[in-house]
């Protein structure tokens, strides 16, 4: 159907018609449409803001693409601080030669992922670069709001010893399903689990369930977020390695590259701490939710003398501590 | 001081220890640093929302920078609603190779332009791409929400006829001194208008002007802008151009290029539609703000009873129209 051109970033009339063509068709509604230079949405009293650009390669993977990662992504964060997401902002930066009709499916799929997570794409912005090699590729920011209830205080410096800790399903999806298309290796069980957790968080606030922190485990690893957690409480998190989620074909893929799946990314998973006597009820609440069959309780939070740590307890008994992670995990993972 | 490494975009321990390092100290403040995947952050009951990515080349120029432009850009799109900014995101997507004194430079200014502008930057994000050739470079996207009060109502369809058209100054400083850089021409009286505009909006606002309709003259220029202007009213508007300020030096610079003024971009002016009765008020309190002291009315809203257009009037007494912006304008100018 056409290739991007530098004509359509120039903020003239062929960005106009790209706008109105392509975008607007796809994503529009009252807020969108009047094309100010800023919407004026409803607001309330307390906010919850956040921001992220996606760089993943490739653009489609299975399970997913750059678009519902996008919104995914940043209504995960927002979701993660208590709130109930509410607007999004679409910064595309798309590279001379990019196929319109590529771009439009991934706006599709950026429009079917918002309305599946309740959220309206409220501003955007559009800007088209030189390619960098060849073939068109595309960068996309998204900014979210959320709104927060008065009563809602999550963090992880509200989490205390004792304490239990949930992982919301298996390991290690997102990261796998990027990785075999950069080693070409065919494998129809692995995909990534791009997913949206609105559902599911607002089953937990709506259930009561007093919830400490909750963060997504994105590019952010479980290595590297339970270490955070541990340093913002003062408490070690002591894991039990039997307990942690994994599904067989992740878990022969990292077997086979060595990987290890504490350091290995998913895009929609989530991992809480609740208080120890919600922990069955909170389970229960993440597993009748959509994309929490397989969660678990993962760990505990321990009091310690020490510097806190993240511990692993193995299956035969022994114990190591887990360090954040080092080197460079998967680049453009996200 | 060093090149950005692939590792520092792996989210793991490198890229804490850039974000403490280089961003912390720079923008941090009770907000962003909590560190949380979003930041919960006071409200308001109407809220203006925007984004913007900037990709300009050369990242410093006469005036300004990308750092200050990022913040600018997303400021004054807000402000083009009646609202108050209040918090901006900023995502970085980083080439992998940026020397990392530029970055702090860039970021020192994002800091300094914030501060001028009143707004707190409550959360971020930083990517590390390869590099597309050989020099690092960067992208900054920056998302906004600002506070609106109840009884402000501004945009383009709140224009009428009577209504007179107010330009806050010279136009197409900001787009005179990128493309001085591209045809490498050494001239030290072009210089970026790069501007955050809260003052002088604010001015207008509690000087109770009745605004109807705002917008800042980036890339989308003054052709493309004043075309909505009509568009969204359904009345023409009619600029005089004898009236419409610009300095002697890009006077002469355009005049050598051969470049119309009405498709030169700038970045630290708006133009806007009052209410007849407020026109000299609203001009005093323009002139009279930073940033605003070459503005001018160069024009009038007037009835139409055909497809409503923007129509200059000749300093000879002729008069044409002007069409929105055709073609790929100046690329990578924001």
């Amino acid at each position: 159907m056409g290739k991007i051109t530098m004509e359509q970033g120039s903020g003239g009339a062929a960005t106009a018609e790209l706008i109105e063509g392509l975008f607007k068709d796809r994503l529009g509604n009252e807020y969108l449409d009047r094309m100010e230079d800023s919407s004026v949405v409803p607001g309330y009293k307390r906010l919850s803001v956040t921001t992220d650009s996606f760089v993943v390669r490739p653009v489609f993977y299975d399970g997913g693409d750059i678009g519902r990662l996008s919104v995914c992504g940043t209504v995960n964060d927002l979701l993660m601080s208590g709130s109930v997401p509410q607007y999004l902002t679409a910064g595309f930066v798309l590279e001379e030669g990019l196929d319109t009709d590529l771009l439009e499916k991934i706006v599709d799929s950026m429009a079917d992922t918002a309305k599946e997570a309740g959220v309206r794409i409220v501003a955007g912005d559009t800007k088209v670069v030189e390619s960098s090699g060849g073939e068109g590729g595309l960068i996309i920011n998204t900014a979210g709001v959320g709104f927060v209830d008065e009563d809602v205080s999550v963090g992880a410096r509200f989490i205390r010893p004792g304490d239990a800790v949930i992982l919301s399903g298996n390991l290690g999806d997102h990261h796998a399903a990027i990785m075999k298309y950069r080693l070409n290796i065919k494998n129809n069980l692995i995909k990534s689990d791009n997913a949206p957790l609105n559902r599911m968080v607002r089953g937990l606030m709506e259930g009561g369930i007093k919830v400490r922190a909750m963060r997504d485990v994105t590019r952010g690893v479980l290595g590297t977020v339970l270490n955070e957690f541990a340093k913002e409480s003062g408490a070690d998190i002591v894991l039990q390695e039997n307990s942690i989620p994994v599904s067989a074909a992740v878990r022969d893929f990292s077997g086979l590259l060595g990987l290890d799946i504490m350091y290995m990314g998913n895009e929609g998973k989530m991992v809480c701490a609740v208080a120890p006597e919600d922990k069955d009820r909170a389970l229960r609440i993440i597993r009748d939710s959509e994309y929490g069959e397989n969660a678990a309780v993962i760990g505990e939070v321990k009091e310690t003398s020490e510097k806190p740590r993240l511990i692993m307890k193995t299956a035969v008994g022994g114990q190591r501590a887990v360090p954040p992670l080092f080197g460079e995990g998967l680049p453009r993972i996200c």
